[in-house]
This record gives structure tokens, sequence and C-alpha cells, in this order.
């Protein structure tokens, strides 16, 4: 999905709520632990729940690789069901030298055939530019995380600047606003302003919301852009926000809780600009 | 296998020689293209020939997942192949938020049974602790890698201190020299000495001989520590020797010509020491 086909899908749906399929085998509800294939069936219901709701999904590579060999197929099958309305991030945080990205680029995009994939920018431009050049796909680069690993690394200085900003300058150079977006993390609000001054038009993928903390209205503000330009992810707050038979339904109204309030920024935003 | 058993085997057998399982379906030799099982089978008769030549052997996910589910189950197969005399690396250069890498080291060391992992050290503490937890397994955190975007951010100053020595500082600090191994390329030889001035004791796993133009020698001399305490791995050079029949018995001549070299290092640091 292009970046004026994702636009135009936010505006109109009025949301830019990216579902995070986290699926952990130990939280399926009750009557699908013992379901022999009980994660995918979780996985499609959520999906069905919440696709009015939400213009991406976000596939968690960890939570399928738990499961081994198993896992892929699942997490194969369930990138497959998603229909193509909806934008397929594989929340993978890849990066290796060149000829190794290359094969992790050839693994999500021409076999699992989704459209983005998160990379981490430890390594530099060699383990990045595979993914770039794959023009119609997404390279979703690490900034700013939501942890507090964050600042570890990510925030210390780096003569005058700190590291995830010289990583945005950095990277920045690399892509285009059409095929390169940014991972900002939802608690890092206080940054966004910052961010925002150095990457003004690329979209950011911001987790976050829900479980971990970050204030939605907080990054909305702060965040958006004249093209909206995020996409805010939520997954253990839809997923686990019923442990019953009726997990679907109540991810449901957790997915249109956040659309409602989505569609109130965007058109706050779409007055502003 | 723990650092006591790790450096009796290099000792013993006189090499630190790490083969790389980067398995490439274009480069199988012709009468492996068309087997059924052809990676596999390339991958059991590498394993064969280079037993008694090194040490360890690294599993580069990438080149099994560009197959998708089904190269998974090869390098699930792969692993369980490897005797237990020799170190099992998963070169996955993971690295997630805390509750999401707690799920990656499931995968690794409880599911396909890893002896080790590497790591991407960019979201900081929580994404690297979940591996350290594994006290009987090792976390291989990338330090200076070989390639060229080593100079984007690992080589960038960070008040005072390179952006790899501050990794080295900080991560050396959370785990042990038993639990915990950094990557440094060996195309990084001049900084070496001042890699073993920050972490005298840790092993490293240095990648880029061979295809990528690292010199054994030079890199040897410079990091070893008393305990050699270095593991070199090489990839191409071995799995790639002949494209012919022959391709198991040139990669162990290739394999026994590093063996060698490695033995008259390995007997001049402990007449050194």
């Amino acid at each position: 999905m292009n970046r004026t086909s994702l636009i135009r899908e936010i505006k109109l749906k009025g949301t830019y709520l990216c579902v995070g399929l986290d699926t952990d085998p130990d939280k399926l509800p009750g009557h699908l632990k013992s379901h022999a294939d009980g994660i995918y069936e979780f996985n499609k219901q959520i999906i069905d729940a919440t696709l009015d709701h939400c213009v991406s999904y976000k596939i968690n590579t960890a939570f399928y690789e738990a499961l081994g060999a198993k896992g892929w197929a699942i997490m194969e099958r369930t990138v497959a069901y998603i229909p193509s309305t909806h934008l397929i991030i594989a929340d993978a945080k890849r990066g290796d030298i060149g000829n190794t990205s290359t094969q992790y680029a050839k693994a999500f995009f021409d076999v699992i055939k989704a459209d983005a994939i998160t990379i981490a920018p430890y390594m530099g431009e060699d383990s990045i530019k595979p993914f770039l050049e794959y023009v119609d796909k997404w390279t979703i680069v690490l900034g700013l995380t939501s942890n507090k690993g964050a600042n570890d690394f990510e925030l210390q200085d780096t003569g005058g600047k700190k590291l995830y900003e010289r990583v945005l300058e950095t990277v920045s150079t690399w892509g285009t606003t059409e095929n390169l977006m940014f991972v900002v993390g939802a608690t890092q609000a206080d940054e966004f302003v910052n961010i925002r001054s150095i990457i003004p038009d690329h979209f950011l993928l911001v987790p976050g919301v829900g479980a971990q903390g970050g204030s939605l209205e907080e990054i909305s503000s702060k965040a958006m852009n004249k093209d909206i330009g995020i996409l805010v992810n939520a997954s253990r707050a839809i997923l686990y926000a019923s442990s019953g038979t009726d997990f679907a339904e109540k991810a449901r109204e957790v997915a249109a809780g956040y659309h409602n309030e989505m569609r109130v920024h965007i058109n706050k935003q779409i007055l502003n600009v």
C-alpha cells in the first residue's frame, strides 16, 4: 500500500489505528487454548472484529518464532488472511550486513508478503539499504523506542545531538517519505515536537499506548502532520480485552473506542491545517 | 556449553573456528539444487566435514527465513544435527521491548535449543536482559560490526567515547563473562587493542574473515586473551569452496587450513601468557 492510498484510507475511515497481533498462546481464551489451530483462529476473529476500526495490522514475529517452524506457518497464514485494504507490518526488528539483510527483505517482502518491516539501525546504511530497494514496500526504522532502555543509547548525546536524532537525520537521507517510516514510542511524547522538526513529513509508527502507558491524545496533537502521518499501535489492550468467549467482541469495542477518539483528532487536524 | 568447557575445547582441539551456515539455495552445488531436502543435506555434509576443525557453528537465521516456515523447519533440524560438543550460535540479531525479547529468548533457547544468540543493542537494557536471564546460555551483543555501515552510528562519538565503546562498557555490566560475548568484526583490527582494554575477559565472536577480507593473523594477535577468548567465523569461504560434488571435501580443506593456522596462534598465545 503506497503513501497516497494509506493517507486516503486513514482520512476516509477516520482512524490511524494499527492492531498489533502479539498473540501469546498463554493468553488465549480458554476455549481456544485447546483448539488445534487456536492461535490462527484467535487472529482470524480479532482481524474480523477490528477490520472496520483500523488501517493496519502489525505482526510481532517473536510470538510466532516462540512456537518454532509451526509458528512461522501460523504467521504466514495470518498475513495471508489480512485483506489488502490494510497495511501489513512485520514487526521483526531485523538488520544485518548487506547480503544478510537482502535475505531478510526476501523473507518478509517476497515470501511472507508483508507491506512493511521494522528494522534496527545500529549496523548502518548497508544493513538498511536492501529493504529500501523495495520501493513499493515500507522500511520502518527504529528511532526512539517506548521502553526504559531507550535511555541507555538512543537518548545519549552524540556530538551535540542525541543518537536517535542522528539516526532520524541520517537514515531519512537513505529513503523517501514514500518508502521509509520511523518507530517512535508513545511514551516519548516530550520528544515529538523535536522529532517533527527533524522529519516533518515521514510517517511514524507509534507503539506504546495502552499497556505501556502512552497517551493517545498527547501523541496525536504533537506528532500529526498535514497528512496525519502517524500509525498508532495497540496490541495487548485490544487482544486481551476479555479472556472469555466474547474476546473478539470486547476487542472490537476497545478498537472502536480508539477509532472514535482518532476520528476526533483527525477532524481537528484537518480543520487546523 | 559453559565458558570452562568452551575454553577446554578450543585449547584441546587447537581451533577457535566457527563455521557459519549461511546456506543460500542459489549457491548449492548442482546435484543438491534438485534434491528434495537439498539445504539440510548440504548442511549435514558441511557439518560432518568440518566437525574436527571447529568448535562452533553459527546459523544465520535470514537464509532460512527467506524460505518461510519450511526454512525454519530446516533450521531446527540443522541445529538438532549439530553435536553438543560444538557451541551452536543463532545469528539472529534480535532485540525488542522486554516482553517481546522474552519470546525471542524462548524461541532460540528453549525451542530451537541454540546455545547462543546474537542481539542488537539499540533498544537498551530491558531488550537484552531477558536473554541474559538464561545463565547457562550465551547472549552475544553487537559491538563493532564488520560492515561499512559501522561508520554511520557505531563509530560516532558519544560524549568522548564512540558509541560501540559505550555499548561494550554499559552492556558488560549487565551480564558476566560466563553468559555474555560481543560481536567485533574482523575488518576492525585497528580497534581490537582498544576493545581489549574495555573488555579484557569477554569472548568475542569475530565474523568477517574470508569473503569480507579480515586477516586471521592480525585479529588473533590483537584480540586473543589468556583464555584465547575469540571465536572466528567463516561462512562463504568454507561453504562455497567448491560448487561441485566435492563441496564437502573442499570445505573441509578450507576449514583445516584455518585450523592449522589457528593452532599456531593458540600455541604462541599459550607460550606468551
